[in-house]
C-alpha cells in the first residue's frame, strides 16, 4: 500500500493546492473528509495526495479541464470554498497543470 | 511569511515529487538540505513547496522545461538522485507539468 497516487499515463491534469490554516479547526476536519469522498465519486478523477505539516499540499490528478470545472462547480464544493476562504485558510495558492511526463521507482 | 512559493505569473513549470522514504537516515537530511541550497541556484528555478508527514511531497517550480532537464543532469544532484533510488525512498512518482492557471487567496 502506498499514499502515492497511481495515475494512467499522461497526459492528464493536476490541482496543486498549497495551503495555511488559521487556528479555526470548527467544521474543517469533517468538511475536508467530505470534499475528500466527494471529489473521488467525480467524473475524471484520477487520484489524490494530501500532506500537512504545518504547509499543506493536496494535489489531485484529473482527465481534464472539464472534470475540474465541474468539482470546481459542485454545490457542496462552492459551500466549502467559501469557508475555507473566510475560516480557515489564512493563505492558498491553486495551480493548475497539465502533467505531460511522470516516472516511478 | 509563508512557505507558500511566489510564483511569476503562468505558464510555467512544476516537477511534483511524491515519495515515501525507507528507514535509512544514513545522509538524508544533510542531502536533502543541500540539494535544497542548490536547486535554488540554478538558472530557472522559481520556487519550491515541500511537507512530510509519511508520505512527502515537494513541488519546485521552474521558468522551463530546459532549466528542469538542466537541474536532472546537475552532477551533485545525480550522485542524490542514486542515493535516493538505492536507499532513500521505498516509492516515489515524479511528475513534470505545466501550470497553466495560477490563483490564490
Amino acid at each position: 500500500m502506498t499514499d502515492i497516487a497511481q495515475t494512467p499515463p499522461p497526459p492528464y491534469y493536476a490541482v496543486i493546492f498549497s495551503n495555511e490554516r488559521t487556528s479555526v479547526e470548527q467544521g474543517y476536519e469533517d468538511t475536508a473528509e467530505r470534499m475528500m469522498t466527494l471529489a473521488k465519486l467525480q467524473p475524471g478523477f484520477l487520484g489524490v495526495e494530501s500532506v500537512r505539516h504545518g504547509l499543506g499540499i493536496t494535489v489531485s490528478y484529473w482527465q481534464s479541464l472539464e472534470a475540474i470545472r465541474q468539482w470546481k462547480q459542485n454545490a457542496e464544493h462552492l459551500q466549502a470554498q467559501r469557508q475555507g476562504r473566510e475560516q480557515w485558510y489564512d493563505n492558498f495558492t491553486i495551480r493548475i497543470a497539465k502533467v505531460e511526463r511522470e516516472y516511478s521507482l
